[in-house]
């Protein structure tokens, strides 16, 4: 059966273009793909004319609304309730889309998530997932902002989801999971870190659980999977995107700091463009909103229809491959365990 | 008067070689300094006389303890009393030095310096503060990892001690502040955060505060201080420098995968290796304890001689410019503000 896709069409900086054209590129490479599109008819209309396959492929469902970029999520629910991101979010929830992508406002999207989806079975908050790259295989970090405080409890399920998301949709064979921490302190990081590493290890989960890992680990490729609370996930995610940035234009100017060195780039440029090519942040793009009952996948606001059509296949593949089914399947296996404490403490 | 400094020459992974020749380039750079060397004689004398001036300039004084990298920092405290470390940290408590500069264990220098040294008027926590390189100006950034958690109140004294030190040792005229915080929250980031945001808007202080950055930001050289809790500090510290070198270990990598990339490297050495130097993790060597009563700097424990010079050279900069003297008048300026939230909060 072919796995139907709703889409935001008014939701980021170059929509609904790069939405349409990303689309159009998503079903080039999966000819199964059917899509809900949600957006201003008099715009997309002549945008979907020259994809004539993707206008086969797709329904056109029309609406004047849609939520601003810098709206706050308690007005986005209030007032959008015709938006394009709502109506696509609806579609999820109402059986006829099996996920919905958006590159709109991330704090909307979760707020019309999590009102409209709710969470998963054992899941008390939703967080964001995204894939990095590293030395080695790319590895998926989460939380990256839904959650500024978050209990063992809430970095526990973190975990499994972010475990069966590796092992699901990247395809790793066993994820090695670890808990974002720092090295300096006599005991280490903050008890709720603590207290979730215990929930890992004592649970009886088969998780890979390698315990802590530091900032400078991440890019290693060490573990698959990094688990942390939403202010010091979004804080990482943005210093390494900032890190990156940073380099990348000291290092043009560099190249272009003499007649020598221009040429030196010349000559060096087909290797430099593997490096940006494996780098490149559109071949990541696509973060998940995990633990929602749905698949909801929020695209970079900022990215072209190459990074759009990356998050459409990522939302497609955990439809795919089950992969909130298997989160619940995981969660009810530990039930009993997280609602034990005492008896966990005395066993351990 | 020539300023003396303590040298804890056991610490670090290269002690005592780098920290000997360290000084003794910190000595070229600056005559007048005068050192107080704490280590084992039978190896520090034989590097002494390779270096007649700093031999001149030195009092050596033999110790055979001293303080393992991994030790935990409560048993540096009860093991370490004849410790190398301590030894240095003892000698600006009596005044015989006037900072003490140690390439070792962090958590036994920071534990040391709290109990001989205290902290200084006003200041309830010390924070582990270093520089950065951007795009323009060296950042400051603190706390790095000596407090896990943080009330507003740290945060704003956190604050008070970077931007004295931004203006004395860094020369910024008039530096601008902000608190660390993530963007995608409908109420922005944690609470310790927002009042402390608060506590620094309504402040009798001059401070130049600029509310809120992201962590992309740091690297831009959009504000000079940056203040963040001691976990989320480090985990952005990390992060950058995992950051770093992984982008600079695909470009080698690139750059030796052809014989065309190889020719192009030779070409734009010479502009690279500007790079290399504006970003030498060197020149940013030293974390400064700040809030001690006491100058105390860390170096990092696998730098080299030049490393180490710089991290001598910072400390003989924070006690010429009275750094600690102005922290105590800030401080002193704000203490019936920061002692009635009430009367605070009516006037707001």
């Amino acid at each position: 059966m072919a796995i139907v896709i709703a889409l935001d069409v008014m939701g980021g900086d170059h929509a609904p273009g790069v939405v349409i054209d990303g689309a159009a590129r998503a079903l080039r490479e999966r000819p199964g793909l059917r899509f809900l599109l949600f957006g201003d008819a008099a715009r997309v209309e002549p945008l979907l004319a020259r994809h004539p396959a993707l206008a086969q492929a797709s329904e056109l469902r029309h609406t004047d609304h849609f939520v601003a970029a810098d709206v706050r999520p308690s007005m986005a629910l209030r007032q959008g309730r015709r938006s394009s991101m709502r109506l696509a979010i609806d579609a999820v929830k109402t059986g006829e889309a099996r996920a919905a992508v958006s590159a709109g406002n991330t704090g909307a999207l979760m707020a019309m998530g999590k009102v409209v989806l709710r969470t998963l079975e054992g899941i008390d908050r939703p967080a964001i997932a995204t894939t990095l790259p590293t030395r080695r295989d790319p590895v998926v970090m989460l939380d990256l902002g839904a959650n500024v405080e978050c209990s063992p409890q809430h970095l526990f399920q973190f975990a499994v989801m972010g475990e069966v998301y590796a092992r699901t949709v990247l395809g790793i064979t066993r994820p090695r999971v670890a808990l974002l921490n720092i090295g300096t302190e006599e005991i280490k990081g903050e008890s709720a870190v603590r207290e979730a590493a215990a929930l890992l290890r004592d649970s009886p989960l088969e998780i890979d659980f390698r315990g802590y890992v530091e900032g400078d680990d991440i890019p290693t490729g060490r573990v698959d999977v990094v688990v942390t609370d939403g202010f010091t996930g979004n804080v990482a995610l943005k210093v390494a995107e900032g890190a990156s940035k940073f380099y990348a234009s000291t290092l043009r100017e560099a190249f272009r700091a003499s007649l020598r060195a221009r040429l030196g780039y010349l000559l060096a440029r087909p290797a430099l463009e593997r490096v940006r090519h494996r780098l490149d942040p559109r071949r990541y793009n696509g973060a998940m909103l995990l633990g929602l009952s749905g698949v909801v996948v929020k695209s970079h606001g900022g990215t072209d229809a190459f990074g759009f059509a990356h998050a459409v296949l990522s939302a497609a593949r955990i439809v795919e491959q089950r992969t909130n089914e298997r989160i619940i399947e995981e969660m009810r296996r530990v039930a009993g365990f997280l609602a034990t404490p005492q008896l966990r403490a005395a066993a351990s």
